[in-house]
């Protein structure tokens, strides 16, 4: 593996997440993997659970890892070919990324949307031009359209389940928009619309309120339907998730309330596990009865964000040992 | 030990204090405690001391500390039960906490009281629900009402002094109010209060103005007097501190400029030892020729928070091994 | 050496240069000089390069480095003698600095000046105290007037270039002002022309527009022109940089365009290497055809800030092992 930014970069999702699993058994049995590598860790956003499990993993294989809060602990970057700098921002992704690619051995970002220009945002080139800049492995934690670390843990979290349930037939699994006072990107969404596609183990139904359909290159084959009572019957798997709309880019819709879901509605599903990459608004996004229920399993999700990344590290790591 | 957020948590402080002396001597001696293991320091409040000193011990005793400041780096969380989370918050404790329970073997936390509500801040729910839902050993950075790392190692600098001057009688210690310019929690006051009651190895006097009075429950055994003069008279260790109105909850009542030490007020001493837990602002709180004079130990003080904090975790790594 | 705040604390700079690249080329021989040795990093300013450089090299040396951005994680400082403390400050450098030299064996801290009052900035009253209460060695990660690891990565860059190219006799080195839309510090120029003085292997130029005059301590030796055109005739290296004014202290007097260097003006020198310690404005300070030009060295020059922080820890190092 050279990169690490969507499902393209994988040749075998089966495999991976076997050898993700075998780091949950064992979570230091790749710990001379990383000897004498460092990784740097940037981020241009918050984040919480990617920042956390992107250095434990880092430090279950033995590796360095350094974290940098881009703007925040230094300089506000540009990314514009050609551009003056006669404004706000201080450095050049094409001045920066080269230095990290001397200073690191991989080099993980996370750089959000605008909101503002889908297709500036759908071209990814905050992440491109770091990739094509920084001269080493590249890891999204999570970029303007796709969060892959996310989306492997999520397949790796409904691997799990099959195992511990014993399931052998193909399940159900169903992403459900989710109400949300703030428009958020598409990320998540196109992520897991990609992988679970790209993965085709599963019956896959993306169900959400007109005008919220998503970019076909990630959701094409999949079942999508604007009746979500329909598509959670029989469902073994309910991903929520809000997302703001792609056509008309970057706003919020609707609000209805309805699409929250609760228990009465989880009744048609087949007792389907619930699940959510967080952070989570409560009562907007996912009722607490859900979420403090026992079909909620967005704890043990994002507990595997850790062998998600460690995952991905060791391959990369294989590749410049 | 399986938390630490305060007294309470301690069944022999004489015993702990002879833990942490001997770790100041050989700093090293627990280095292989901690191998595998991992601490979360989160902080929803700056923190100099706290923050380098729980680092530091972290490591001397071979444990992994990752560091992430709640809000800034990452998201802030809701502590309402039920909220309906349409506002500034963006995830609930009840999703956060056992996911750190799932990164780390044992977590740090530090959260300010609002000073807005004393029944809400003297409930320590922030504390207590991330307590209930993390499911790992918490140890408390300082929490709404109580600040035990700086306390322990209060008794831990009060004791080596005695060792140091062979003192066997018991010493008089007095806590007196400074005067400040911003309303600050009471947590470093009760929380020594409870201490230096715990230990029960000194004559206590809490000195400060009136309608300053703290909370019986952490202050109950010890002489409580107005007048500062009085107070001081034969002390061996003056302990300087600010704290805002516990009745009249989280007000400036008095900022009268004289209750700040000077070598006069400190003539009728028994030469007393100085302390103060820091930041403090100099010439408001305590005058410079305290704080550059011979009977100041806050540098020794504040240099003990590594033994206290080494302490603490060793006896909770020795809960989970 | 026992600090590292200007070229005054190095006595062979030849040596030293001769270190950084041996650790260069074997970046773990010194690996066990740090074991059980610990950095702080003391930022209150914002970083990039200096910050990652200084605990990668840490990391090199086996040694444990903390970072902290004081005033953002922790407290705002005070630096003025006999303060009274009633404003923003929270806490003076004669408590927090003897505590850092508590908590660890090296304190590396990044002052800014604050361009309002020169004598005070070139008292350099910020480091000096932290030097003189820290009771610890200090590496300056730039400070009011300097910024000597950026200086001493300089003299490492030419020389590298030098041997690279087999070049034996003196090269012709100029400093060339360079637009910006702030006013900055005169730390860098102060500092690569203290050290290329010091060094003394080089004929030594200095070109500004009038009234950008540097500080004659600095500069002395060195030619001094507002003519760019002359002073880039035969340079073998052109060092860009932007500072404002120091005589009428800290302002912008000119942003006269045509001082930024292009292809064009460059062909009056010896096919001259440029460098620049970054961040760059593009097209502003440097032209995109230079900067992505092929005797751009800044990648080279940014990459060895790591070698440069490796020798200066490991010389301090041996001194307190």
């Amino acid at each position: 593996m050279k990169n690490f930014v969507s499902v393209h970069d994988v040749s075998n999702i089966a495999q991976l997440v076997g050898i993700a699993l075998e780091y949950k058994a064992n979570p230091y049995s790749g710990n001379s993997l990383g000897k004498g590598k460092r990784i740097g860790c940037l981020f241009l956003n918050p984040s919480m659970r990617t920042r956390l499990s992107t250095q434990i993993a880092a430090q279950n294989l033995g590796m360095e890892a350094i974290v940098f809060n881009v703007g925040q602990d230094g300089w506000t970057l540009e990314f514009e070919e050609g551009a003056i700098m006669n404004g706000s921002t201080v450095e050049h992704v094409k001045d920066a990324a080269p230095i990290f690619g001397k200073y690191f051995d991989i080099l993980a970002i996370r750089t959000f949307p605008t909101l503002q220009n889908r297709d500036d945002d759908y071209s990814e080139q905050y992440i491109n031009q770091v990739i094509r800049y920084a001269g080493i492995p590249v890891i999204s934690l999570e970029s303007a359209t796709l969060h892959p670390l996310q989306s492997f843990t999520d397949i790796i979290t409904v691997q799990e389940q099959l195992r511990l349930h014993n399931v052998v037939s193909k399940p159900k699994i169903v992403l459900s928009w989710a109400p949300h006072i703030k428009p958020l990107p598409q990320c998540v969404a196109n992520s897991f619309s990609q992988w679970v596609n790209a993965w085709g183990k599963a019956d896959f139904v993306i169900t959400h309120p007109e005008e919220y359909e998503l970019d076909e290159q990630y959701t094409s084959g999949a079942t999508i339907t604007h009746n979500q009572d329909e598509a959670l019957e029989n469902a073994d798997f309910v991903y929520v998730k809000n997302w703001s709309t792609y056509h008309d880019y970057g706003k919020i819709k609707s609000v209805d309330p309805s699409w929250m879901l609760t228990n009465e509605k989880m009744k048609v599903t087949n007792q389907a596990k619930v699940m959510h990459c967080l952070p989570v608004r409560r009562n907007i996004e996912l009722s607490d009865e859900i979420l403090d229920g026992p079909n909620s399993i967005i704890t043990q999700q994002a507990g595997n964000r850790v062998w998600a990344a460690q995952t991905v590290l060791s391959e990369i790591l294989k590749t410049i040992s």
